[in-house]
């Protein structure tokens, strides 16, 4: 039987070693590749890609995995070995169940309509886009037809990044949050808002850096395994358990954007840099699911990154690097600037309240569009109306509209926003639990000490990798199911106080 | 017949891409790799190789190649596709005369000899790798006997990087070379040496490397097309036509490190960017052997770079950048520095005179070993022996003796050096024809124009990537073959003057 699960590893390994090797491809494509290497890049990834997704939809995979039944049976639930067979199976069975031909068709396709939506955003032409969109629906919906037996026809899509969570749960939830939501974005936007002209001082890139790595360095962001670089969009990036990497870019006229970008994109990169080595190049290394992910980068930007406590520390700092900048700039005033919360059209630049509005929005639209409730070309238009409804202002274009977001033109619609709300709700979730093991984690913070909360999550979230679905992962970690009870809570206790509501 | 060629193409392409691949995670490895991604990577690595030399040594590709020997037979010599397809035959036919485990075989052993030498090397303990030297000896030997017919046992190991030269070639070119070289060395030596201090002050690498970057674009490096990075050892290397890059080091107190690295890896990415782009991602692509590579980087680092005419138009804006540590350095002072000439122990810090000694002392050993005429424990001796002789200086240890190079502790033993010299000789013999077409080339140079020249080089070289064998390109550009006499009238004109011989 151990030949068996040892050939499977082996089978397993390659083809992750494959996709690694794509992903530095991909890396340095966003980071260093000359505009002229772009033409055999492609070629390069899609190969890598192709003998990937070949050697994981391998029959002999499936026949392994057949014949490890009776080992993974016998062994606990939790056990490593039987959770590598049980997520193989699960993600072997999605992948097999699509056509070779299917994601074919489907990848040149989104890689035309990407293609074509460059073009369209800066020209602010829906139209031109609109065609491709609809087929982009059609292939969505195709696609979640290869899983019938679905509740709803999202629940396909929704798994392949949230795997475990349907729409109906997803909805429920929103509807919930969204509830208590408005009424706390009614009363802040009642008020002026904050005035953040001091993040919008020169600020130089190098100084800028010097910051965010000494921050993120005290996060427990390991540079013997990982490393920062630029690129035009931020992201994380593995290539093994050893060596994770993240992107920021530089804005010298707003000091916010890269540190929170890399506090951010830090919080992802712990928690791969945190799982369980014993899981380096199986189905079980990186984190759980979109949701889960996101709540890590959203508790380290937003929980830690953007609180009192963090600035008590770190603020005579940043106004010692930039004296010229914030000397004159009182603590109050900097911890305003960072927490200003004021409806805005772009989601990517949203608060960490009026964001949900936004995520909300888009997964309200894909749930209608698949279900044949809202047509393509309506989309612009419904887009400005529930915009008008939910922030109170109107997109003056569909460049900095429906139009804003990579994600429906370079991929599915379905399953593409839920995450990022999914994680807010889920990282105050956690810390809550975390607060409740080690109450002294505010206090540390406000010393710049982190390794009580980094060793929190690390232990019971980071370590287990895929090992657990977010739903199981959410139960043993918060002995319940996700709630929304901590993060309007979360909410309530800092912008009661900011805004005195 | 177009199918049969189309899938030929098609095959060698897949291969090239997943070459290319390889590529990638090499450069990365050597730039900006954290430590911690090392296990990972060599796992990654060594199933892209794999899967290239699967895909190239398929017996399709076989049977492929037969069926396109009419196409080829009924097409002239220099046509592409039938020198595509000679081409592949010519190194598909080398690549399956070996069988896979003996490869298999070889790379483990030259794996763990490299880090065994890793070891050695500081601790000046050739013991330590003397028993894997001898096992590679023994592979070597064995390599080559893969390919009978041989007249010299180290003929089938120099095919393989300078595919067409044979050791009897090489010895008798080394032969002539050295008879005219030392006594040149000699009369060098016998003089006082240069001083270049004025090289050894303090330069901030961001001003070494705003320099060079300047000149490397102005010899017609494409930042479109490669960019320069930092490695501890400089290399060059090509992800496609289209992506060509080079990395240098730095030493701050030593000008002439990074400055003469860079013109140096700028000549080999100007051979491979300058290639035909029909040629892409075929054997045809890149440079067609290790001399003719090393002539396009020694042209432009030695003839081009360290000449009168270039540090006229050059030298000014040297000391402007750098007021304080050339300011009171004449261009004659400076000029003699970057050209001095001295006996030292290390090749790759040797000048363009000495250097050649270094390798042809290796050339030999490699043939004395092969044949069975030296052993290896007696290589430590025969080394401080042969050295003395010829560059009147013992090695005080194996350090910097024996142990300093990697060839031979991370590859094989034969066919490791010769291309150095090869490249040094070729480098003149092309330059004087460029000179003879083109009599204008030095004094565009003393304009820091360069054009002329590498549009020459490009036309009459590069563009023909592999096309041509290093004898068959020599025949086309020159008229005729190897031949000393250019180089050794390039060293008389400019040493004879220097050192007024």
């Amino acid at each position: 039987m151990n030949t068996k699960l040892d050939e499977l590893k082996t089978r397993l390994r390659e083809a992750s070693d494959l996709g690694a090797a794509a992903a530095v491809l991909n890396w340095d494509q966003s980071t260093y590749m000359p505009a002229g290497g772009a033409a055999a890049r492609a070629r390069q990834a899609a190969i890598l890609g192709r003998l990937a997704h070949e050697k994981l939809t391998d029959p002999a995979i499936g026949r392994l995995l057949d014949d490890l039944r009776p080992l993974e049976e016998s062994l606990p639930y939790d056990d490593d070995d039987a959770s590598l067979i049980r997520v193989t199976r699960r993600q072997y069975e999605r992948r097999t169940k699509v056509p070779a031909a299917f994601m074919g068709a489907l990848f040149n396709h989104t890689a035309e309509t990407y293609s074509v939506w460059t073009k369209a955003r800066p020209e602010n032409n829906f139209a031109l886009v609109q065609p491709y969109l609809e087929k982009t629906l059609d292939f969505s919906r195709r696609l979640a037809d290869f899983f019938p037996g679905y509740e709803h026809i999202a629940d396909p899509l929704i798994d392949f990044s949230d795997y475990g969570m349907k729409a109906s749960t997803v909805h429920a939830v929103f509807a919930d949050l969204r509830e208590q939501l408005i009424p706390i974005v009614h009363a802040i936007t009642a008020q002026p808002p904050a005035d953040d002209a001091c993040l919008h001082r020169t600020y130089p890139q190098a100084q800028q850096a010097a910051f965010f790595n000494k921050v993120i360095r005290a996060f427990g962001f390991d540079f013997e395994r990982g490393r920062c670089d630029v690129s035009p969009h931020p992201f994380t990036t593995s290539f093994s358990i050893g060596d994770v990497r993240i992107t920021v870019r530089y804005k010298e006229n707003d000091l916010g954007d890269a540190l929170f970008s890399a506090m951010h994109e830090a919080g992802h990169a712990l928690y791969e840099q945190g799982c369980n080595p014993a899981y380096e190049a199986t189905p079980l290394a990186g984190g759980t699911s979109s949701g889960v992910h996101e709540s890590q980068s959203r508790l380290w930007e937003n929980i830690v990154g953007r609180s009192r406590s963090f600035w008590t520390h770190y603020y005579p700092q940043l106004q010692a690097l930039f004296p010229a900048q914030l000397g004159d700039v009182s603590a109050e005033t900097f911890y305003r600037a960072i927490n200003k919360v004021q409806p805005s059209l772009i989601r990517v630049d949203a608060d960490e309240v009026t964001y949900n509005l936004h995520v909300m929005l888009r997964f309200d639209f894909e749930l209608a569009l698949l279900e044949g409730n809202l047509a393509v070309r309506d989309l612009p238009e419904a887009w400005r109306e529930r915009f008008k409804a939910d922030l109170g202002i109107t997109p003056p274009d569909d460049r900095d509209g429906v139009l804003q977001d990579v994600h429906w033109y370079g991929g599915l619609i379905g399953g593409a926003f839920q995450g990022y709300t999914l994680g807010n709700i889920l990282g105050a979730q956690f810390y809550q639990c975390a607060l409740a093991a080690h109450p002294e984690i505010p206090a540390e913070i406000a010393q710049g000490k982190f390794d009580t909360l980094h060793k929190w999550l690390k232990d019971n979230i980071y370590v287990h990798g895929s090992k657990y679905t977010a739903p199981e992962l959410i139960e043993r970690v918060t002995g319940g199911p996700l709630r929304v009870a901590p993060y309007i809570a979360y909410l309530h206790s800092k912008y009661d106080e900011l805004y005195a509501l």
